[in-house]
């Protein structure tokens, strides 16, 4: 049993089009978390593609998506190349458009180790029961998320607004002990609080505009670490940029998104 | 006259089609730089926006686009909302996809500043005249692209694989003294050598899976200063994030990039 998996299951009324219903166990507030919300139309392109991986995952986020409500995935392949297939999807619901998908899959299991790999460390973090559970109240927004994710936030960025930079670290699973793959981790690198919020305090909901996610590696099982920075708030939009390692202490995924900034 | 405006020019034939012709003066070796093969795309999606100006711009990249041969544009709205306006578009060439982009659309000319705004100020560069002029050679690649822009490389950076770091700084601007825009500057993020060329020496074509690039300020006159930066190369695949300051050091423009290295 996986709560995640489950609950972004799909089944096809037709070529290109699929079924679906999202949980309300992955809001954020009244919203279904982005990374949740796109999972379900990533299925249904690893359905499409000859590889199994997703190695860049873009999503336009149009409005919210909505828990327990039915959702309509559609999805087609753009090219379909020997070693990277790049596809299209979109999630509606009530006839609207929430979210727009354009990724590629590729093969992540052959990886080679060459001498010229260039690799970035993991932070040196605090062990998860050292660090802060994420707390709802604190960010101003009610979490039913915490139900599917266990999130611990290094202590010294988990105080609203005391910390002097826009960075956040710490580490996330599922809660039920599903292991981290590769088709998690774009939910993972948009499943921590904003790391505005570590400079700024209660910023509320930060709408994501359009998220991409690289997936480096399919990761080991365990605790992922995470660090999320931003070094660019301006005319009431930021960048945020994201990494998750795995057990290992491979870097497993890159994260860059364009959000606003509703508060402040 | 622009050459860049020129030569990224499209015609209408129908709602939603248009022809363009793609121009080999910017060509990196035997095809179109990337930024250079997306702007027509760009154009047109401007064409159907409510919003003149690029936030946010991914790219794949199927397979090479062509200088001097005809090109057929496709771009169709998404969603248009007040503010934003995200839209897909395409380019291809004798029947074949060569790219397709996923863009949002919104107005950077209104732009507020905050007490709460994050910035990252420019490198400290020698000027343009003590940097060294970018060459073709040196890569490993004839570059015609250098008739179309100035491309200065930071002296420490210029040497092929002499550098400590895959890092890569300089300056850039259009040759014929075309001022920058914010429609030219997902071209300006693609247009200076990989930043593993200063580590990794002659690296020749790296062609790009997937860019994305954040327009974050209309640029104001004069040169560009540019940061460039990989820090995850892995399995063949590079991460490649870059940055572009105006000349009033305002950064108005942050790239990533998933690359493949044919070589090393």
């Amino acid at each position: 049993m996986s709560h995640f998996y489950d609950e972004t299951s799909i089944e096809r009324v037709e070529p290109g089009r699929w079924s679906t219903r999202l949980s309300r166990h992955w809001n954020i507030g009244e919203n279904s978390n982005g990374g949740y919300a796109l999972s379900p139309v990533l299925r249904a392109v690893q359905e499409l593609a000859s590889q199994p991986d997703p190695v860049t995952v873009t999503t336009h986020f149009f409005r919210p998506s909505k828990g327990d409500l039915d959702g309509e995935v559609r999805a087609e392949v753009l090219r379909a190349g020997r070693t990277l297939t790049s596809a299209s999807g979109s999630l509606s619901q009530e006839g609207k458009s929430r979210l727009t998908v354009l990724a590629a899959f590729g093969d992540l299991g052959s990886a080679t180790v060459s001498a010229h790999d260039i690799t970035s460390p993991p932070p040196d973090l605090p062990p998860p029961d050292e660090c802060l559970i994420r707390s709802g109240m604190e960010q101003g927004v009610d979490l039913p998320i915490m139900e599917r994710t266990d999130v611990r936030i290094r202590p010294e960025h988990a105080g609203a607004g005391t910390h002097h930079l826009a960075e956040l670290e710490g580490w996330i699973r599922f809660a039920d002990g599903t292991e981290p793959t590769a088709m998690a981790l774009p939910f993972f690198a948009d499943a921590f609080p904003p790391s505005v919020f570590s400079l700024m305090g209660r910023v509320g909901w930060v709408p994501t505009v359009e998220l991409t996610v690289h997936v480096r590696r399919r990761p080991a099982p365990g605790w992922l670490c995470a660090r999320f920075e931003c070094d660019d708030l301006h005319d009431g939009r930021l960048i945020e940029s994201g990494r998750l390692w795995d057990s290992s202490g491979d870097l497993v995924a890159q994260s860059r998104q364009i959000g606003l900034l509703l508060a402040g």
